[in-house]
């Protein structure tokens, strides 16, 4: 492909939602070099004006022939949606960045975090579908990976904070209007989660399966697995969502092969350049939600050194799901993506 | 001592606090042999009205002397309380069931849950201190005992999802007002908490030690160990403040030395009479805080195998941290002491 740069169409699929709505704003503030915008949603916000950098573009739906001159698309839809128009985009010529879990297990998807692997994405640019991870995925792997590379990770146990905005932005609502109807005493009406969500926790993130682990828990493993390139990683997780706006937090419990001292750890972690570290527990500093929405880094802190294993080791980690969980990681993808055009 | 059970003088110690109430509210519930209660508070409460089973009660500020006719106490005040009066009503002939840290680490300070090690406490009483543990702890031997018995545990890896409410009635004042400010778009204005709790995790109780955990953690794991009869236990844990107003869940990671199946595993919880089985995830049926609140048993769910170790298994444990937690445990042992009268 060789087109000006400044000149490329970019949709993005899912535009109206709690996603699709950041990756248009990590476009505009990142200058990703658009051409055009052209935003899609669903038939519901079909001729929804969306703004970019003062522009208006109106939303489309999904047709037959929609992405013949699109050169980039950003697809933030459900799996069933990606399922059956990623390969229609692809086959229109459309280069596509999908966050959905419809392809990232497929063994020719790069399921990329550009820290970690972005060095997979060569030039040309084939296959054509390029995965994001689950958004409790990427800040982990993140955080863990300048670990594995140097101590080399023999087995994670994980159990995750996630917020609502992880649901959309119908979810977010829900736990606002609940918390509210709380706080005045009436009933609270479960819709998005199966039960109430307002000051409540339930371990429980998509469906369950025969082994009684959640799709979410075992997309967690199996991601972490893909993208640290170590099929054999022992890993177990249980996830579950807490009554937070934005956000995931992690706590990470991790065995390595090899000896480490927890100040080079944090040595580590300083010459990360998507990384900051948060951990002075004296005065009071550690990663939390409020602090890291609308922030890019991956905040990781409560380092220390677990006594009840060799090589054993306790992280806190939190980062903005929509952004480094969703779209900026999606954007970020993008970005090495046109490098390459 | 020889008295009549009816006529059994007991105080409460925090009888305004957020556990104190709930004392006094389980021990009208579970018809404890109460002649008269004799509530304690600090000066702010002094004077101020208790009502038990519709009886009035004046609350008395601790002075010496002041349990010279009182033959049971519950403690639930702070360490430093606890340490400075505790050993004084003892001297004055009381005995006493405290809900403190003070002592229960102490190698002579039976620290009892009653499903657990109740049979620790022989007849005659001695020593005249008994411990009731962490609020997180109590369900969690609660959970784990059945299964350290016939398995044998070698470690734990447990994460912890803690109400406000394990931090005193003014902290779920504060969760609801920084509630109602954000969604109102005020400001938050932490007091009790260093940071907002209000749609925020901190993973931050207690005060942090040099080695970089908290004292909650240090107690966790300590207190553990001690009631479980295991000092050489490997445990390891993150215990983290969730924006929820009461009952904590702790997600546990276990490995133990034989190996169980899992249809075993539930076969054991469904014969204890302290513990309730929410473990139908097609029904969506798993334990949560929301309606575990005022409840007394220990809620036990989400079990599988953890598939990366030998003999691995993932519970999520729900309690009433106020209850079983705390009030409802201190009562439990103040049960089996008044047998013994």
């Amino acid at each position: 492909m060789s087109i000006k740069k400044s000149m490329l169409r970019v949709a993005v699929v899912g535009a109206t939602g709690a996603v699709g709505k950041v990756i248009l704003s990590i476009l505009a503030e990142r200058k990703f070099p658009v051409g055009e915008i052209v935003p899609f949603a669903s038939e519901r916000s079909e001729g929804k004006k969306i703004l970019y950098l003062g522009q208006s573009f109106f939303c489309h739906t999904l047709k037959p022939g929609c992405f013949r001159n699109i050169d980039l698309a950003f697809f933030d839809a459900s799996d069933a949606v990606s399922k059956a128009w990623v390969p229609k985009a692809v086959q229109e010529g459309c280069l596509v960045v999908d966050s959905s879990a419809a392809f990232r297990l497929d063994k020719d998807t790069p399921l990329i975090v550009p820290e970690v692997n972005g060095y997979l994405l060569k030039n040309p640019i084939s296959p054509r579908i390029i995965s994001a991870p689950n958004c409790t995925v990427a800040p982990l792997v993140v955080a863990l990976n300048p670990i594995h590379q140097k101590y080399k990770i023999k087995r994670i146990v994980l159990s995750t904070y996630q917020s609502v905005s992880g649901a959309g932005l119908l979810a977010m609502n829900e736990l606002k209007t609940q918390t509210k109807a709380f706080l005045e005493n009436k009933e609270l009406e479960p819709k998005i989660f199966p039960h109430p969500i307002a000051f409540n926790c339930l371990p429980h993130i998509g469906s369950f399966k025969e082994d009684g682990y959640t799709s979410e828990e075992h997309k967690t493993i199996d991601e972490t697995r893909k993208i640290l390139n170590t099929p054999e990683l022992k890993m177990t997780t249980t996830t579950v969502r807490v009554p937070t706006l934005n956000c995931h937090a992690e706590s990470v419990n991790v065995e390595c092969e090899k000896p480490f001292d927890i100040k080079e750890i944090k040595g580590l972690y300083a010459s990360q350049p998507t990384i900051e570290l948060r951990d002075d527990p004296k005065s009071n500093l550690y990663p939390s939600g409020a602090e890291s929405t609308g922030k890019d880094p991956v905040y990781v802190g409560r380092i220390r050194s677990d006594f009840s294993i060799e090589n054993g080791l306790n992280l806190w980690i939190v980062s903005d799901n929509l952004r480094k969980g969703a779209a900026l990681n999606a954007v970020q993808i993008g970005e090495i993506l046109v490098q390459k055009f």
